[in-house]
């Protein structure tokens, strides 16, 4: 079923020879010309007639109560044209809405956007201000006075916890499965619990168990864009929003709720995207942009720099885990056990749940009992990054798995593919797998050079991690005509960030057996095509893709059809095939031909598709790193590192690679360096990109990439989507290495050098 | 059958009340706002960055050979980024290409646009300078040295028929049925030949013939907005194209043959249209700005000043017509035969054709002859103008029909009653009308208020007119998504010149059971939507409509399964009616309920339609008009006018009541004053909005319009089609009125003062 194949650096293609024509190709992208020319039109490239530019006024406080907000001499500054507060907004009231991705409190979004009473991180959005230039923006919103009653703030998450902790909110209590628990305001929002199977009998079957705590960062998607948007609110109430962003409709959605207007009074213009990785999904700036632009009459446009990217966009959660697993002596689980606590940020919604449910995923535990808690700290809202919560709860697995392994003098390759979950495998939680292909990437490392390439020297070390990710399956719209010289042009909703124009248009070619290049992809506004869900979740190929299938059975049935006409047969008489139309008597079009013919003989074809598309394709990653590390400095140098993951089927191979080597990249980054360094006030300390430290390719060798191809026995072409769990083996697969290279394990991300160092002189002193 | 209803000014609403909930209403336009906030974009609105202006160099001369072209001059003056001739087209060897309205000879649509070795009118593009403003462009477009070898010109119709005429062309011979007929080059491009029964016995029978020569003058649409576009010669070869147009699949598939591109590659985006009756169909500044852009690698903005719009653009042809008709004295037509001469301007391509088929359109003739020629003269190519070719015959025809009525003193009104073709009628060129309305139209002004009110006075009278237009089919397509909120988008490929937005989200409402204010219209570029044909031919809110009917009953469809998967019932239990889905055991769901319910249910409701909608929905009105002639100075005072017509089913009964007043003033205008006033030397010399006299307001009274409604079979809603048809009377009704004041009959367009003043003063001294 699953086949392999690798290639260092840029694997070959791995799908079955011969199966299809397009899918497995690697054609340039659609987009490529316009992107390496700087054609590309970005959020921040939207110029209009009257345009003004919006600046932010933030808070230096990481928590404060805001007795007053005078902002009567900005107004008076000459070119200053509208001043925005919390008071502009509609009153959200105590409104839970369904935003696409679940149910959201209203007034936490909106005081997210611009500050209620009451501010609860560093950056905090207050107020805002349009003028005829940033500068002019920016000294105006100097003038607004804010009275803040400084709060002590509480930034680490198991603080939080304690009933003795600074309390961010008065109207948060503790919810367990969607009912309220607790009985005075907590920072606590929510906890989660799981159990399978007799779990303290598991444990006593075991022969070693091992628990250890983990704490990990809090760390920036880090994309190279910053947030910006410009919005135009017409006379009429109609408002149109161009933004850099994974989601039009998403955005709409939001932006309807806070605004209090009807969704289809929103347009929403997607630009192309510098990034997002979850980041770009929940609105910040484009509802100010619109409420500027209403009271100003006037375009205006929000531009985000560095630092308020930093302060007060959504980063991935800060966490605090405990796990313990049980084991025989000969490395069979018995039982796990796992408490998580991770920070929401400054309002409900850590991805917690996620966290939970993929801790124990990769492996069949026999009974467990897994516990997690929601919680609010004064740090921003944390929002999707990458398979959000896995990476967290990945790193503690996996690590406690590799110091059993030691223990037990078990290869840990050995010990994944004896636990490894598998099809029918039930999770904690309850789901139970269809067929999945954690196993072949196992074994795909087993078979590959690096693994069977002995490492030498000192102070060098070789680790391995699995990761888990459900992948989402969501709405998707495409539509999609025949011009008359033969080429398509594929209409769709979903935001563009890693080549998915052309894996579907890969997906629409192969259904139509015609050449990808003739095939013209389009990522339009929300009124031009029809509801489409975010672009996350690695879901877009999967789902917008199986849009684009259905569209191409359209397509294919109106040529059956309009052939038909021209022969003068009825459609039973007809059938499409390769690329073409067969009619009786060796009768044949091809494509080009055909779709020129329609040009004089009937009505043009055009065809529309919606899906809503199953959920859950699970796709599974391990990797396996070299590390040398420098005893004297703790500085960890990446010698060589290998990812491999179950595409389900790999439409665009250089595309998979790209997401695999790209999550890869970020997972190292936030094994090795990344953090928010926040002081004892709760001020972001290195809120720049000079400080918050991302790997550059001086940090990196070339991450070289194996495909799985273990069909998704759902989807048409087998697709099961690929961007997110490359991110989560990499700190559980560094820790292993570093732990092999220099006995020291460490259980605290990121493993920085003077983190690092300090535990190895501690090993050296003790 | 038909209906009646007249209000002055603004008729009601006049169709049967309680058949339909949206269509016959009065909504305010989807665009309105936008329109009068001045927020519409129109083509000059474009901006990009790095955006530069083209200048385009126009011979000052009628008539000549171009020796040499030497650009070096003006490339060197900085700021000049790209200087092109036609020598930059690709050659278009002798291919005839179809471009949607007929077959092209792409050499004439080429040279047409950038001059090969003649220039053949004044105004005729030569080079075009692209800089980095539009004074650099026109001063280094001085530079520019052409040398020229002048011809003499020939700007009469008549006289470029004859053997000793300046011949325009080399490659230009007689054709008749498509054949080449003509030995040598002629100016005459075209002979047309129609013939039905015995007309010699015809006129045999007659009792009184008569038989008038008739001329019209050269005249131009008139629209507001000089034509204007935006282009972006991509790196990797694709183009995009913003401009104010009628068709932007037309603009695109004309820029692919001059630039030898596939339309695939070439990206037309529509802007808001500041006017167009015909005259922004074919392409001019489009594929210049196109070439500037290739060779600057920047995005280039050519606009044209007014000088450029009147001199180089496509205005009607003037004309030479021969009419003769033979009646019984009881007015029963017996014989007709007409001989029309049409100047194609520069290139051939008049619309002798359809003038031909439509000169005895609106009688039964029993037996005819049509002869039609095309011929070239040194006049700018014309182009479509409302009804093209239709106005100039209807001039002739209804002229010498009311001499006739005159000589026999019958009731013009009653001839045209007797003689009115009918159900089943065929036309001279062998077409039998379907069910129609002329009939309707003339009983309609005779139960009106201002026929029945006489007229007094002294030089004052009343004449009265008819007209017919054939309305178009050809292809369009929508796209409809509906939203959560129950509002829903709908996409199109129509530009929108005069409602049609609104009349075609009427028509969706209608299918629907909806408010016209829950849809969202949008006029999307050519990748976004299905082919859609050029907005002309009166055919959008007819074809476009059928393709938002056929969208609307696939949403039903989706909506009926929807509603029965919610209930748990199979798709035949269910039935969409009225606004909504009934199930078994009253079970309902109005349209937004379920609109709402499918965001959580299943998959998004989408559906797109393409049609080609049925030719030849036969649109016929009539014109009733009082004037007054002011007997010192040949001024003619439009008194009072009502304009009937035939809408089929008038959708949105103000925008079909705005198309037959516009369409009116333009026909007035055209009577009265408008022509090309050319000297001997083939130089316009009336090139300005002064000098090129249209009426303004202080011109007119309130046009009264009365609507007839003779539902169209082939329509589902019995949509005709309205935009032409009210330009073909007026000259026609307006010479009776002058005849029935003066005794003067004109035989000429414009009669103007100072040619009525010459007839007058002629009668007197006869």
């Amino acid at each position: 079923m699953a086949t392999v194949e690798q290639t260092p650096g840029t694997s070959g293609k791995s799908d079955t020879p011969g199966k299809y024509k397009v899918i497995g190709t690697r054609p340039v992208r659609h987009d490529g010309v316009d992107k390496v020319t700087g054609r590309a039109r970005y959020g921040a490239d939207v110029r209009m007639t009257g345009q003004l530019e919006g600046f932010i006024l933030r808070s230096p406080h990481a928590h404060a109560r805001i007795r007053s907000i005078d902002v009567s001499e900005a107004e008076k500054v000459p070119g200053v044209r509208a001043v925005v507060t919390n008071a502009d907004l509609p009153d959200p009231g105590d409104r839970i809405a369904e935003l696409g991705e679940g149910a959201v409190n209203m007034k936490h979004l909106a005081t997210n956007v611009l500050a209620g009473d009451r501010v609860l991180y560093r950056g905090h959005a207050i107020a805002a201000v349009a003028a005829d230039n940033r500068h002019i923006a920016e000294e105006a919103a100097r003038l607004i006075k804010v009275e803040y009653e400084k709060c002590p703030p509480v930034l680490d998450v198991r603080e939080a916890m304690s009933d003795e902790a600074p309390r961010l909110h008065d109207d948060v209590y503790t919810k367990e499965l969607g009912e309220t628990v607790g009985e005075t305001p907590s920072n606590i929002a929510q906890r989660i619990y799981y159990e399978k199977g007799d779990v303290d009998a598991g444990f006593a079957q075991a022969d070693l168990i091992v628990e250890r705590e983990f704490r990990t960062a809090t760390v920036h998607q880090g994309y190279i864009e910053p947030h910006t948007s410009t919005a135009l609110w017409n006379a009429d109430d109609h408002v149109t929003i161009w933004t850099s962003t994974q989601g039009t409709f998403t955005v709409r959605q939001q932006c309807a709720e806070l605004l209090d207007l009807p969704v289809s009074d929103i347009r929403v213009v997607p630009m192309e995207i510098g990034g997002g990785f979850g980041g770009k999904i929940s609105v910040y700036e484009q509802p100010v942009a619109a409420l500027l632009s209403k009271k100003s009459g006037r375009p205006v446009r929000v531009t985000m720099d560095r630092t308020d990217v930093l302060e007060a966009t959504g980063p991935t959660p800060g966490s605090f885990i405990r796990v313990k697993l049980g084991v025989t002596k000969e490395g069979r689980i018995t039982a796990g056990e796992a408490w998580l606590a991770y920070e929401a940020g400054a309002y409900p919604g850590s991805p917690i749940n996620p966290g939970c449910m993929c801790i124990f995923a990769c492996y069949d535990v026999p009974a467990g009992r897994i516990e997690g808690f929601d919680v609010c700290v004064n740090k921003p809202r944390t929002n999707a990054y990458r398979a959000p919560g896995s990476t967290n709860a990945a790193f503690a697995i996996e690590t406690v798995i590799d110091e059993i392994c030691e223990k037990l003098d078990i290869c840990p390759l050995e010990f994944r593919m004896q636990n490894a979950a598998k099809e029918g495998t039930r999770r904690i939680d309850g789901y139970r797998f269809p067929r999945i292909g954690l196993y072949e990437t196992l074994e795909a490392i087993k078979q590959s050079d690096h693994w069977n390439t002995p490492l030498e020297g000192p102070n060098r070390g070789r680790g391995i991690g699995c990761g888990f990710w459900f992948n989402a399956g969501l709405k998707s719209s495409v539509t999609v005509t025949v011009n008359s010289d033969g080429k398509i042009s594929l209409i769709e909703g979903s935001t563009d960030i890693g080549g998915t124009r052309t894996s579907i248009a890969m997906q629409l070619a192969e259904t139509l057996g015609i050449s990808v290049d003739d095939i013209n992809p389009s990522v339009v506004d929300t009124d031009s095509v029809g509801y489409t869900d975010v672009t996350g979740g690695s879901r877009v190929t999967l789902a917008t893709g199986l849009a684009a299938y259905e569209a191409g059975l359209k397509v294919r049935d109106q040529f059956c059809q309009h052939a038909a006409r021209i022969w003068g047969v009825t459609p039973e008489d007809v059938e499409y095939s390769d690329g073409g139309v067969n009619g009786p008597d060796g009768k044949r079009f091809e494509f080009r031909e055909l779709a020129s013919r329609i040009q004089q003989t009937g009505e043009p074809v055009s065809a529309s598709a919606s899906v809503s598309a199953p959920a859950s394709s699970n796709a599974f990653g391990t990797h396996c790193v070299d590390v040398e590390v420098d005893p004297d400095t703790g500085k960890v140098t990446i010698l060589r590192y290998t990812a491999v993951q179950d595409a389900g089927t790999a439409i665009h191979p250089s595309y998979v690679e790209g997401q695999m080597q790209g999550g890869a990249a970020q997972g190292i980054g936030w094994a090795l360096n990344e953090e928010y360094y926040y002081d004892a006030e709760g001020v972001l300390r290195n809120s720049s990109l000079l400080d918050y430290r991302m790997p550059t390719c001086y940090d990196l060798p070339m991450i070289d990439t194996i495909i799985v191809e273990v069909p998704n026995p759902d989807h048409p072409y087998g697709v099961r989507g690929v961007g997110e769990v490359p991110i989560c083996p990499p700190p559980a697969a560094i820790g292993a290495a570093i732990a092999n290279a220099t006995g020291v394990r460490m259980h605290e991300l990121p493993m920085s050098p003077p983190r690092l160092l300090h535990q190895i002189l501690a090993q050296r002193e003790s």
